[in-house]
């Protein structure tokens, strides 16, 4: 939960992050011992909890500071863990936050069951606040979930494809959950449409900039910080930010030899550092985190339409430590 | 949708039909082509269409006859269709419905991701109605589902399985959501409590019978007519309640055998043919549809807290069709 580049920002949550774990054990446990062993495997294994914290402190800045928020902050991080556990089948990752991934240990049935389970928790959970939209907000998004999945699954490995499709990707995949987390926190509070519209436009572009710069730190990361290896992305022939500006910008030879590194999956040492170096010569990674740097800008201003507060400042200093991060 | 052994009973359902296939036209569709050609694959392919059926005939029992209880009626069989596509994965069917599963001809990743997809569309479509007793029922049993394939999958090939673990199995994977077809149509009519749990007894033992027909038919039906290969559950080491009975009322040397069959795979024919002759010499068969029967009278009963009507009445001859049917 604390991070060496900003230990300021999250130990500023650190009352609430208690209370998330707190809930976060209270809520997913099946009789069946199983079940709950893969549900702990992928529950507790130093997640950063941010998507229950946006719900917590949405419903905050809308006014509800009460404990059930923290009931309802289980909601996205349980989908969150389904949806690992789903991904990690699909693209058959070898780490997750630095153990191997539950399929691996119990294989794809369990973990394809278990996330089932889960997914049916979350759901269950979010049924309990006596508020339709908030169950129906949560079914739109693991919708959009699944087919940012199917889309990434259609265009991998394949030379065709272009930012559109990768923010298309990026958003269903990532930026609706983190979005759906603030919404849900404003719709627990019962807020006005204005501020309901600014916590979601805020985890939107708070979501868009988390991936672009996880998408980077595939590429840039320390590979004992990150918990994974680096260069997976390469490895799965995952199609990112870098990767597509790389390829645009780079000479027709250069940008040929990289599309052909990415459709033959297992990378050399070698073709991993000239690919960075690409990435880096081309300006892909620089363009990357410059976009991100204009989407945290984005989210820190949506949230303006609140009248300025302690949770106000410290949503806007967790978008500005996104991009801090090196893990 | 029509049968030899009893054309009248799913004739009379005939509009009711026509309309159920309209709605699940309408509320599936992905912009993802690809989404909507699996979702296709395992929608419709000759789905009986048992569950919205009952939903529609539970609202009308309850006094609604609206259209929109076609609309709900849908939610069932999106999660039926997710449920199959990721048991199919889990289980490794060879046919379904007469036709290779879709992760046969798609791929175990788009199989999961699709199933997910139509989940998050049943509880989506399941949160429009304003009532959040209807997502909470429908997160309910997703959960009990996916739970209930894990409990088969734990004790899959393991002689250790009793009576009451069958029947826990069946509970959840099959007749816990038939149950909830009805329940769903009750809570749409805003029926009183009683109603509500006549209608979901009535669901409960006739999906209990429905299930236990269905492993009866596994070892006597007819191939051509199931639309599956008999004997699937033998080879993929199923325990159903006419083996564990067989297991139980046979001698030791056959109890073995069946047993050590079981846990082999992939039986020869002369295997299946002694299995069969097991199932019959021991009475098996005859105490699983004894069994069926049963439930099926208990299902009848449920229905006695209303007065006399047509639907009423076309409901209990459903209930007595499942005993009749061959496939």
């Amino acid at each position: 939960m604390t991070d060496k580049q900003a230990p300021g920002i999250l130990d500023s949550f650190s009352s609430d992050f208690k209370r998330i774990e707190e809930v976060l054990e209270q809520h997913f446990a099946s009789h069946i011992p199983f079940v709950n062993e893969i549900s702990r495997h992928i529950l507790f294994a130093n997640g950063k909890r941010i998507r229950p914290l946006l719900t917590v402190c949405s419903a905050r800045l809308c006014g509800v500071d009460a404990d059930y928020a923290y009931d309802l902050s289980a909601v996205p991080e349980y989908l969150h863990a389904a949806s690992l556990l789903h991904d990690d089948v699909v693209d058959a990752g070898e780490m997750r936050r630095g153990v191997p991934p539950a399929y691996k240990v119990w294989g794809n049935s369990a973990a394809v069951l278990v996330g089932d389970y889960l997914y049916a928790k979350a759901i269950g959970l979010a049924s309990q606040f006596g508020n339709v939209k908030i169950a129906e907000e949560i079914a739109n998004t693991v919708g959009l979930m699944a087919e940012g999945e199917i889309i990434q699954l259609l265009h991998a490995k394949r030379p065709s494809f272009d930012e559109k499709t990768y923010s298309d990707i990026i958003y269903r995949k990532t930026a609706a959950l983190i979005s759906t987390s603030c919404r849900i926190g404003a719709l627990l509070a019962q807020a006005p449409q204005e501020q309901e519209e600014a916590v979601s436009t805020y985890g939107l572009n708070l979501g868009n900039a988390f991936q672009l710069i996880d998408d980077v730190l595939d590429y840039t990361a320390d590979e004992s910080e990150l918990g994974k290896a680096i260069g997976t992305d390469l490895a799965e022939g995952k199609l990112t930010l870098p990767i597509v500006i790389a390829v645009k910008e780079a000479d027709e030879k250069d940008s040929k030899r990289l599309l052909s590194i990415m459709g033959a999956g297992h990378p050399s040492d070698e073709d991993m550092k000239w690919v960075k170096n690409l990435l880096t010569s081309t300006g892909a990674i620089e363009y990357s985190r410059n976009k991100a740097r204009d989407l945290v800008q984005a989210a820190c201003d949506s949230l303006d339409v609140f009248e300025p507060s302690e949770t106000r400042e410290l949503l806007k200093a967790l978008a500005l430590f996104v991009l801090e991060r090196r893990k």
